[in-house]
């Protein structure tokens, strides 16, 4: 079966990232891998086989969203000093996004900034997180509101690993997949429609489309000006699901599936997607066993929490809407307040 | 009387300095002021007397080395997200080079990024911490060892604000300007000699002289790949001091004076600086009543330190010194341990 996916120009991206069989890693300076106590039974074995480095040590943090915070930071940080790592030294983030996203911060503020690399082993890692340099911590007030901009040296993907990745988990990585399908390209939309990406052959192909679609945004905007921020569709409403249910829940990707429909709600409401279209994308990521609907308990108190969502600025609040249907968008922050809560109200 | 002091290109500074008259701020945005309870209760009124913004808030912490740490970053930065800062929002470190270093630390972080001013109120802050993007905090294991390069939108230096400064810690700022005397430029240095420059309109001058180096050193080489290592003269010496004292006893400025003492007796000994510059240097510092002469208590314990000085690579320790006399300066990771050792006994 061919393919029909356009593949972006290499020299379009500036970010290393290498899709396949993990390779040999060579080092001749100091090493922490940073990885969590779900990866490390699994997988670690495997990788500290790659790795060669003039000093090896293992940082291994909770498995959660719940210790995605700066109490776990200061943790890695304090394991990192004790291990007498320097400026030269390099962290290699070995797990989901919650790895990724607190390794890259600790790279950034070990010494104001050491190398990191990502090596990504869930689905929504591999598809997403791992690429783009977004890092940091939730707080009380949200998800992700404390952090840093900072570039990994370079990306490993290997498929492999997915291997032992549960299926709930598998299906929250495809919530972004859809994602980005829904938001910049309906042939890729079409073809993820037409098979099931649980084939492996089928699967490489989608994390590499995946990923080139998002390091193609990311090189256009790395500080999220402005087409960054349509990565953000579904995470606006999403954000506000995972701090209501304080992250513990639903994983991250099932919140933004229940935020892709909201959003998708508001594009019917605006005109801006037909119901066809909205219910052809609730149906996808039914197959992939996703949770698309979320109960809203209040609808005022859910609307107050978005001005908190980093993407609120001004007292405007960001939607990411579609602008005529799938493979298009629009950032849109002038929606009237009675519309949000109409639409809101239908999730009640 | 005319001042032989040879400025810098204003084209070759790309940073946003003003120094004299503290201008009228302007702001459409979210502003807040990041204070100490020293300043705020002597120039606070000031400096809100020149700003307008749509919303102003205030965070006013706790004046000392001693709380430049990550528990009162988060203090600020709750503060911030209770005030609901947003991605447009700015904040202006009104202080000394904690509450410069804190701010610009918190505006990294604050939703991964927002815009900072820096108005010093301290000797030591506007001839040297204000400029240059260098923020962070101190932990357990030693000074500045987690934070991040960021450079702040605006430098506002206005001198009157030391009218009020102790003349300890003018003495400590004093420190920094000797510093970039000897490292760069023996005519500023010579000057500096002749003059007292606790006089208004020679002060003026000086700290104009001293930022234009600065600035040009951090134009050069941001993120201290090179020659701004050199600004760490005295640096390596003195951030043992200043952790083996817990940073208590000493100000920044007078543990970097005593450093610069001990560098400046291993240049003589190696033959880089002759004993009547040394002395010369030594005599300056004393003019403005600065210490010189840390006693170390224990030799071998105060050699272990410097290992965890970021300046410390793979094992090396960079050493600033003079390279043929005042003006000139030299990198040097290649010191016996033997000579070092040598070197400490003589302050035994």
């Amino acid at each position: 079966m061919i393919v029909p996916i356009k593949l972006i120009n290499k020299e379009d991206i500036k970010y290393n990232i290498t899709i396949g069989d993990l390779p040999k890693l060579l080092f001749n300076n100091k090493v922490a891998v940073i990885t969590n106590d779900r990866v490390a039974p699994l997988h670690l074995d495997t990788l500290l086989a790659h790795i060669e480095a003039d000093n090896l040590s293992v940082v291994t943090i909770k498995d959660g969203e719940e210790y995605k915070n700066m109490a776990t930071i200061e943790y890695i940080l304090d394991n990192l000093f004790d291990a007498r790592l320097d400026r030269k030294s390099t962290l290699i983030a070995f797990g989901g996004g919650v790895v990724g996203d607190m390794t890259g911060f600790c790279a950034s503020l070990y010494q104001r900034g050491i190398e990191f690399i990502q090596i990504p082993t869930t689905l929504l890692s591999q598809v997403d997180a791992s690429v783009g340099g977004k890092t940091g911590v939730n707080n009380k007030y949200g998800k992700n509101l404390v952090g840093a901009f900072y570039q990994p040296s370079a990306v490993y993907i290997e498929p492999k690993f997915l291997d032992t990745l549960p299926s709930r988990e598998f299906g929250a990585g495809v919530a972004e997949v859809i994602k980005m399908a829904v938001m910049f390209d309906k042939e890729f939309f079409n073809y993820l429609r037409s098979v099931d990406f649980r084939d492996k052959d089928m699967l490489k192909m989608v994390i590499k489309k995946s990923v080139e679609l998002k390091a193609n945004v990311v090189n256009q905007d790395e500080k999220e000006a402005g087409i960054r921020a349509v990565l953000n569709y579904g995470h606006t409403f999403g954000h506000v699901i995972e701090n209501e249910t304080k992250y513990k829940e639903y994983l991250h990707g099932e919140a933004v599936a229940m935020g892709m429909v909201m959003a998708n709600e508001l594009s019917v409401e605006l005109g801006l997607l037909s119901r066809d279209e909205s219910n052809s994308i609730e149906d996808m990521l039914k197959e992939y066993n996703l949770p698309t609907r979320y109960v809203i308990e209040d609808v005022n108190s859910f609307y107050e929490h978005f001005f908190l969502d980093k993407k609120s600025s001004n007292n405007k609040i960001k939607f990411i809407l579609s602008n005529g249907g799938i493979g298009t968008n629009i950032i849109r922050d002038d929606i009237d307040k009675s519309i949000l809560i109409e639409v809101l109200k239908r999730f009640v």
